[in-house]
Formats: C-alpha cells, sequence, structure tokens
C-alpha cells in the first residue's frame, strides 16, 4: 500500500523508474527518465535535461509553364526539397542546444547550429541562427501556408548567420536583436551585421494579433564587394529567375521590415513587407528595393485554426485526425507576392504573383499541399522570341511533408 | 492488490508508465511509450507512433589482381563502403516515413527519403525509393550473400528515384509499380520511368519458393540523352570498369527482370536475368544486353537460414549468436555472375564471373564477409601489353559489417 | 508484498519494466530495457545491447593581428569549427561499433567510423580510426585544455585512417598497435602505415601519472609521392599558414612521439614531443622536423580535476555546476607550443607559441573558452613589406562547446 503514491506519481504518459520510498529512496535513485512522443520521442529528465532527435522530409514536384521560345524551359520537375535531422536539448542551469543537418544529393550542410542559454524572459543564443528576418521567415517551412515563401524573403537572401542573440520576451511584447558575421558556407569572411525586430503580440478577444518591424544593417567587405537579388518562379527545383538584378557593387545592405497578421479561429490573414537598401560606392545611386506579401487564409473543417508561438506561426494541430477517425484539417490560402528588383538604375525586373494554396494536413506530423501561382513579370531576364520582357508564368507545384 | 493486474500489464520488454486503476486512470495517463531494442532502440506508442534510428557500416578491403602492362594497376584497396544513419516511423492513420543518408568522405546523400501511407495490404509510398528492379537489387545490402551484388545491377544502373508507387500484397502475390523521375543526384531532368514488378512466393512444404517478373521503361530526355553501361571487377574501391559501353545516344531503356529463388532450410538458391534494351535515335540499331547470375547457398552450422520478407531477403538470424553462448552462422555461397555488354555494334564487352562467398554472421546485427571472385573477361575495355582484350582478373574482398 | 523486491530492483536512474514475479516471468518478459541520460539518451540492455547517439556543436570567433602588408589578412573570423553526430554501440558477445559524421557547409564526412570487438582486456578495431599518435590527439577536442591542439598534430597531418588495431590493457599498461592505408577521404591509394604506442599509467599517491611513447612508419606510394607540413596560427577558420614546408618528394615518414602528464587535483602539467622523419628518393637529403609542447593548467574553482581514461584526458565534471547552484569549473592553462619545419635544406619555417587559455566548464557537457596566444615566427611562408620573415603574430579565440 505504501507503493501507491509513488506509483501514482509515475503515471504519466512516459516510462519511469518505480521507486517505493521503503525500498530505494528517490535520492539514491537519482532523476527520473521519461520517454514522451512527440513526431518522435523526446527524452527528459527530472533535474532538467531533455533531448530530441528530429527532422523532416519535403517530396515536390510541380510544373512551370512559361511562355515558348524563352531560353531555359522548365515543364515538369521534382525534387526533394528539405531532408533534414536535427537534434535539440536542454541541460540543467538554463543552457540549450540545437543543431540541424540538411542533406541535398552529392553535399549536407547544416541551418541551425547554435547554443543557448535561457533565464525567464532573456534568451541569449552563439552559432548560427536567423537574423529575426520578418514573420514568415522565422516561421518553420513546416508550418507556412504555401509551399514557397513570398518571393522577397528569398531575393534578399535571408538566410542563418553566425553570430550572438539576445531575445527578450515580457507580456505581449518580444525584443530581438543580435550581431552576425554570414553564413557558415561563406566564412570566413568580413561581413558584419546588426539586426533587431520588435513584435506586439496581444489577444483581442480570441483572436491572435501580431504586429512587428524589424531593421538590418549589414556592412560587406570594403573592396570589391557585389550583391544580387534574384529569385525562382516559385518552384524551388528550377534554377531558373525570371526576376534578377545581376551582381552590382555594394558596400551595405540596410534593411526595413514591416509584420502584420491576425489569427481568428478557422480564419487567418497576414501583410509583410521588406524594403531593401542597398549604399553603393560613391558615384553609383544608392538603390531601394521593396517586396511584400498579403494573405488570407480559411480552414474549411470546423475547430481548425493555424498555430502561433514565440512571434511566429506554428503548427496546425487537426482537431479530428486522420487517425483518430477525423478527416484532419483543409486549409484555403491565397496570397498577393509582390516584387519589384528596378530603383536607381539598376533594371532586375518585377513580380505580381497571385497564388493559391490548398492543405491537406491528416495529423499534426503531416501534410499534402497543392499550390497554384500566376507570376506576371516585368523587365523579366529572360525575354521571349518576339523579344518582349513582359509576360506571365503559371505554375502548379504540390508536396507531401511529414517531420518528427 | 489492486495495482498487479496493472503493473502486469506493463510486463513486456519495454519501459512503460505505471498506472494503477485507482488513482490515475489509463485514459487519463495518455497512450504508453514503450521501448524496445532492435539493433538500436525504437520507440512506439500504445495509439501507434513509432520512431527507429538506425544506421550501418560496411568496412572493405580486398586485392585486384590483373594482367601486368594494363592501363591502371588496383592491388590492395580499402574503403568505408556504406556509412549510413537511418530514421523510420510510423504515425497513426497508416502514415509512415523512411529517410536514410549515406555519408561518403566530403560528401553526403540520401538513399530512401519518401512518404508512405498504408492501408490493409496497400502501400503507397512517394519520394525517392527504388524502383522495382528485382530480387536482389531490392533486397538490402545488409542481407545480400556477397559483398556486391551481380555485375548487371550497376551495370544497368538500378538506383532509387523520386516517384510515386503503389504496392498491393495479398497472400502469396505481390504486385508493384510506380512512376518516377530521376535520382536526387540528376533532379531536376525530364527523365520519367514506369516500372512494375510482380512477385509469387508460395511456401511449399517447409522451402519458401520466390518467382518474379518485372518490367521497365525509362523516357530519357528529347535531345542529346546518352546512357553507358559499366561495371567495376567486383570490388567497388576502384574506379576501374572492365567491362564499358562507353556513352553512346539512346532514347528510352526497357528493361525485363525474371527472378527465381528458393530457400528450403538451410540450403537456398537464385536465380535472376535482366535484359537491358535501348531504344537509340533513328539510324542506330536498338541493342539489348544481358546480365544474370544464378547463386546457391548451404550454411555450414545447423539451424540457419537465409530470411524472406516482402519479395526480398531479409536477415539472417543466427540459431546460436556468439553473444549466447554459440559460434553464430557460417553460410558458404557460390555464384555464377553473367554480364554481357556486347550487342548491335556496340562493343562493351562480357565478363563470366565466378564467385565465392565465406560469411560469418556471429549476431543479427553483425557479420564478416571473405569473398573471391575469378572474372573473365572478352572485348574488355583496356587491352594488356600484348594487345589482348580477354583475359581474367582475380579479386579478394574481405567486408565487417555491422547494423543497428 | 511480493511485488516489492521486483520493484526495488528496477529502482536505478532508467525506466524499466515492472515484473512481479507472480504475474510474469522475468524469463518470458524478455530483457529490461533501459533508458539513461548521460549528455544525451544511452539506452541498454540486461543482455547486453547498448546505444547511444551523441554529437558536439564548437562555435568559433577570434582575431588575428598580423603585421601590415603581409600578403593574407585575417583579422575578425568566425566558424562552426565542428559539428558533429555519433552512434556507439554494443552488441552482446564482445562487438561495439561506433560512427561519428561531420557536418561543415556544403559538406559531410565520417571521423570514427569502425567496429570492434572486445575481449577482456582486449580491443581490437576495424575501419577509420586514429592511429595511436599522442595523449593530445587521442583526447577528445571536447576535453583539450586550448581551443586548438599544439601546432604540431595538425602540421604532421595527424588523422583517423581505414585500418586495423589491437589494444590491451593490464594494470597501469596500455599497448597499442595497428596497420593503416589512408583516410578515406584518400582512399584508394596505396599508402601502408603501422603505428604503435605504449603507455603507463601509475597513480603515485592521488596523482594520476602518464608516460608514453610512440612510433610510427607510413610508406608512400612508390612513384611521385610528395608530402607538405604546415599549420595555422592557432585559429582554425583562416587558410593562412605562417609555416608551410611546400610540397616535397618522399617515400615514407617515419614518426617518434613522447608523451608524459601528471594530474594532480586542481593542477595537471604535460609535455608531448614528435620527430618526423621524412625518408626521401636518392639524391635528396631526409630532414627531421620536430614540434612539442609543454603547458600546465590549474583550476581556480576548488574541488575540479581533468579527468583521464586509457591513456587520454578525459571530460572535466565540475564539483559544482551551474545547474546545481555552484559557479562551474574555472580552469587557467599555459602552453609553449614549439614547431620547427626547418631541416636538411627544406625551410618551411619555425614557431615559438605562447599561449593561455581560460576555460570556463559550466556543465559536464558545455564549456566557453577563451584563448590568447602570441607566435613568434622565424622563416615564414609570408614576408612582410620590409622583407622580414621573422615576425610575431597575435590570436585572440573563443569558443562555446556543447556536446552530448
Amino acid at each position: 500500500a505504501a507503493a501507491t503514491p509513488a506509483l501514482a506519481a509515475n503515471a504519466g504518459a512516459s516510462p519511469a523508474p518505480v521507486v517505493t520510498a521503503a525500498a530505494a529512496p528517490a535520492k539514491a535513485a537519482g532523476p527520473d527518465v521519461k520517454v514522451k512522443f512527440k513526431g518522435g520521442p523526446e527524452v527528459t529528465t527530472s533535474d532538467g535535461w531533455a533531448f530530441k532527435l528530429g527532422g523532416r522530409l519535403n517530396l515536390d514536384a510541380g510544373y512551370i509553364d512559361a511562355p515558348d521560345s524563352l531560353g531555359p524551359s522548365d515543364g515538369f520537375g521534382s525534387e526533394v526539397r528539405r531532408a533534414r535531422l536535427r537534434v535539440t536539448g536542454k541541460i540543467p542551469g538554463g543552457f540549450g542546444y540545437k543543431f540541424e543537418t540538411e542533406f541535398a544529393p552529392g553535399a549536407a550542410d547544416f541551418t541551425d547550429a547554435y547554443v543557448s542559454y535561457q533565464d525567464g524572459g532573456l534568451t541569449i543564443e552563439a552559432g548560427q541562427h536567423n537574423t529575426f528576418q520578418g514573420l514568415e521567415e522565422l516561421s518553420s517551412s513546416l508550418n507556412t501556408s504555401f509551399i514557397e515563401r513570398a518571393a522577397y524573403t528569398d531575393a534578399f537572401n535571408f538566410e542563418r548567420r553566425i553570430g550572438i542573440s539576445a531575445q527578450y520576451s515580457t507580456g505581449d511584447l518580444l525584443l530581438q536583436g543580435g550581431i552576425f558575421s554570414d553564413n557558415a558556407e561563406d566564412t570566413p569572411n568580413k561581413n558584419f551585421s546588426v539586426d533587431t525586430r520588435v513584435v506586439y503580440a496581444p489577444k483581442i478577444g480570441s483572436a491572435q494579433v501580431h504586429l512587428g518591424g524589424s531593421y538590418h544593417y549589414a556592412k560587406l567587405p570594403e573592396q570589391g564587394s557585389a550583391v544580387r537579388y534574384r529569385q525562382r518562379p516559385f518552384e524551388h527545383f528550377t534554377s531558373t529567375r525570371y526576376i534578377n538584378t545581376g551582381l552590382f557593387s555594394a558596400d551595405a545592405e540596410i534593411g526595413y521590415g514591416l509584420e502584420s497578421a491576425v489569427i481568428a479561429g478557422r480564419f487567418h490573414a497576414s501583410a509583410e513587407g521588406h524594403w531593401q537598401h542597398v549604399s553603393r560606392p560613391v558615384g553609383d545611386a544608392d538603390p531601394t528595393f521593396f517586396g511584400g506579401a498579403i494573405e488570407v487564409g480559411y480552414f474549411l473543417t470546423g475547430g481548425d485554426t493555424r498555430g502561433y508561438k514565440h512571434g511566429t506561426f506554428d503548427r496546425v494541430k487537426p482537431a479530428r485526425p486522420v487517425g483518430e477517425g477525423g478527416f484532419g484539417a483543409l486549409q484555403l490560402n491565397l496570397r498577393y507576392d509582390y516584387l519589384d528588383l528596378t530603383d536607381a538604375g539598376i533594371v532586375g525586373g518585377s513580380q505580381k504573383g497571385y497564388e493559391a494554396s490548398l492543405i491537406w494536413t491528416q495529423t499534426d506530423y503531416t501534410r499534402l499541399m497543392l499550390n497554384y501561382a500566376r507570376l506576371d513579370y516585368t523587365d523579366a531576364f529572360y525575354q521571349t522570341a518576339d523579344g518582349s520582357r513582359s509576360y506571365g508564368v503559371d505554375v502548379i507545384a504540390m508536396r507531401a511533408q511529414v517531420d518528427f
């Protein structure tokens, strides 16, 4: 009978040593080790250790229909868009780490590779991580509402960089800032950037509101630095970019971002914009490029909603998943995806993208996506047979996704 | 006393939360999480989740003895033949995934990278996976009876490809078919293939019989496509190929495979053949190349047999493993390994391979292999000092293998 | 009441099935599976299986201050120095394996990739592993007392190689020897080496003493082989080497190493030296280069000491870690790091390095390191604007480290 309370204390969803007060005092027995299951197993201890191995697969196929007699022709394509493994962990004292590897044919890389320290609302991270670019960029690709993020997020070369940052969260306010060098692929180099972001995310009634802004300053190496802004036509498998500034000399990049979003039950909307100003050597005019996107989405299945956490969109967890007799969550999203790479004498072209996304989320960890995009280009990089640089490209994209 | 049945219910081989009916009803406690050990740990839950991290090491050394004064000279060589990590998992609702990475010096890649859906005998897979090439190719390299598969499996470029497939298993019958583009290393490209296979695998008395056939059609991109069929002399560490068609123009590849095998206690035999027909541009004759192998094997240790599962050879599990006081399993295999790459004006040469394999399987997850091959070439790619293209090459190959 | 002893037997730090003698005999229940936590989870079974997934992150930043107008200029730099995942396991019967992958931008590789067999004091390893080079080289980079090992360990190209080795440990004596080909990156080639090492490591009072010597013979391929010895200025992120023999013809490398160390409570000291003799083709004089280092270290925090195991330095485990209300361990180390690459007509230059290291080890699995090095070069590879090849370089290096 004496054993019963001790046993009850172990009645959670995870394995744990069984301790009876008389036979083995908890102290002598050491910390409890528990195994939970969140897509994959997570191991935690009662004294503050945690470890999880995770990963993701994004399997893509699609079709790009561009006007005849353009140089490159795409048509059907397929790829393993993302194949990643990830370890995350916690160490007593507030320490933590994340290390994610990306596998591509013939190559491997890492995305996040950092250590962290947390104390209350304060988090410090050192290593390679994101530079607080904006709402959609910081949201995991597992949780975005389109197969590819808005065009400007790639065009302006948003990427993880090696650096050190601090984040402070208090109530509805989130402050983020860090100093960075460059992506590990490009180090050692002489880049130096300061990146900051502020988010105000109150709950208004049952609606989650998100308002944010970010500022970015990157000093490039002194001599001979150049930048290039360009973007693929929605599909990642192609190397064709219809919009492309080409390389041009630069001293520094200054970016300003504005973010807004609302999640209200089955409905969500978001609007983001980013101004990329380039400081060029004496004698060259400084351009400012702009990209932005507005999207709305609605779940056709009742009870479903987009997740939101720590200033980013989080996972959709279907109210009635397939494994429990339901259909999962079905979401329809529409987006206007604008990017203008022409300014101050640099003619990179502009894109007006009209995009639709249907997402079937069967379980918390799987989804199928079907996207359509109509991309209208002006001053495109490639010209048609009749010499036109203003034309449209149609894209169908599909993805099967799993993570663990 | 009330706790005893609940405890007993947890008396399996794996950790599990301890629930007493009175203190914490099972429903509130969430699903049970169990950790089993199959080479490595596998974590499962009572509501249908599963996760396993696995992998393999193939450590090879060998010697290639070719006639003097041939161009390339090999002699002794060694390599880490396979170094792989793998995650596999199940998600309630019938979903699953497999993601396997291959590490090589200075590079990494993935082999399988797919998601799956299973309902009864039906399995659908999307992503990169095998194209139902044949018995030996589809059997894991962990379970083959020689260090390298028969020459034609490499020569005809059997590989995993990105695609979608369906498999249906009913009684002794297995039907497989899919449409594929290309290996992720080669995408994006315009390849398109249809691959099908049927297997009939009845038990006749205590013997496992396997009969199968496969058909493969691959349409190559329209302009300028070429193929090349060639094969190393049994050892993978060399880049010398004595048999080699060189590149030649091609429009499509059509493959026909026949498979047969029997496993009867300590004895097994198998015979496979594959005809590779190449459709060439107008004006060029279409060749059909053939490769095939016949093998027999016998366990010198009593009670041992080859595993068989889902239309492929499965793991050997020694009846008396080393860790439990036994010697493990000792198996002797002989193979005739034929490949003819000469037809319709293309002279790639032919190989008659006489091969022997001794395998010591200490435990379910370790084995040492010693192989000998005598390869007699006709019309070989390299000629000897006296101008001959018909000669023999002797090969010794060793492997230490572990998986988990 | 009958259940109590069985429960007590499971009262360790890890989950385990709960077995009651009456309800489920242990035999029927299969082996116990336990999950322990050592930085990350380790899964073991009562019948001798074990599996652990681990890894490490080394996140570096630093500054190299070299005289003006030298060719390459470094200044600030940062990198992900090491990002590794590792699996290790045991299989009943004495078998084991280790497989560690290293991720770098755009590439991946493996470090250790071997299988092992252990019987009492005897261990046999086959696959890629270290060649018994010496105390600091064989100590894990997690446990060294400086951010980078002494200059000679890189200069003389210490690396893991594919081979087979035996180690025998008896009392205070450790004997190691193996035959190797080359690193997997360089295979197939014709290198062949014999590497041996002997260590005598008695406890004298409470002090751990370490004395050792090693011998290495590497036969290079017969025609056209060349070697090059060079080293970076302490920081790994740079590709500038101030000390560099350039490539020169060689037939064989013969290495002799001497090792000594003592650990006495908070204090440790070590001295190592390595002579690298190169046998050159007839007509060229054979040089012998020398590198060595002497270091002393002291923990400013009471109760802390360096770990020592199996002939190498082991992990520092702070007596009062941060997560348990302490400050962790604070260690100060000084080193003289000498390398002479000039002999027998080859002028590679020499380095006298004066180095200091401050290490804050918060927990068993995290540390922050701050290093300073003053490197005085003679006959350096690069010359200053005024033509001097004798000058000093100052280096600041920082590292954040976590492993699991």
